[in-house]
């Protein structure tokens, strides 16, 4: 079996445990939880697996994790590869000195806080979250890591949702899915 | 050099990377600030690897953690001893069918969610979270777990708060953790 085929049956594999929740949080919206993946240990592994694989030579010292469902695929790619896992978190909830980066939603706006002197100036960082929608929460998180004077290599989410156009939003910053919404 | 010293030169490690942040959330609490233990991955890795070396011959299937750095030291437990990960998290998080649990803070409640279906009757889970206080939080996820007949085998901390005596909360479940607040 080729690598390519041995990669597409994972990535069936991780699909197949995605649970779609209509209407939640309100009416309309088709909710991809990955909640269900995680009760699927080799699912789950495989899911790491493949981030691990594909970033474990790109000389990244930061992983940075996007509230809450990045804190859950974020720090076994961190510790894998070596890095610092570094928490971008909702207002109020981080005790040192932060910046923050507020960000558009349908309805208003919402913030992510990075703790200063977490990332030094010069280092390479992954944004990782669960799922890519209008890719205004990403902008946010590589504002913050970009203000700290750090090179984003790259976005890492398992699932993209094409019709959002979150990845346009990005404005060609490179974003690696492992898979689109069904 | 002992199993016993390394062990402990280890939790040294891990214990000088643990910031304390005074007047955090509020005056007079000395807030335990983990994430700066997430900026030294031999420490993060330590940690984890305390954790899995305690874990991984004890039949354990679920590792569930506690909303939202539960979500951090968890998933890496989980994946290295072969346990589904399940997120207990805050109220309307979740899109599936909840059960429920209410636990009392200082002022007010707050309530932790758990899917339907997520564990079964009959299954061995251990609760991670970074600290335990009080223990009112760890006391309504171990209510979560035996509503739906799991068996709760251990909860696992970092950081324990001697004075709060949360220890004494959990009514003889047994508790695991690192090492006390300083």
């Amino acid at each position: 079996m080729s690598g390519c085929k041995e990669e597409d049956s994972r990535i069936h594999s991780i699909r197949t445990t995605i649970r779609v929740v209509p209407n939640f949080p309100k009416p309309g919206i088709m909710f991809q939880d990955i909640t269900t993946l995680l009760l699927d240990p080799k699912a789950f592994k495989n899911t790491v697996d493949l981030f691990v694989e594909r970033y474990k030579q790109k000389n990244i010292s930061v992983v940075a994790g996007i509230e809450a469902r990045g804190f859950i695929f974020g720090p076994p790619i961190a510790l894998a590869i070596g890095a610092k896992f570094v928490p971008l978190r909702k207002p109020r909830k981080l005790p040192g000195e932060v910046i923050s980066e507020e960000y558009v939603l349908e309805y208003g706006t919402d913030c992510l806080e990075m703790h200063i002197g977490a990332v030094e100036p010069g280092e390479c960082a992954l944004v990782v979250d669960d799922l890519i929608a209008t890719g205004g929460t990403l902008c946010a998180a590589m504002n913050l890591l970009e203000r700290v004077g750090a090179e984003v290599v790259e976005c890492a989410c398992i699932i993209e949702i094409p019709e959002l156009k979150g990845r346009e939003r990005l404005k060609g910053k490179p974003l690696f899915t492992l898979l689109e919404s069904h």
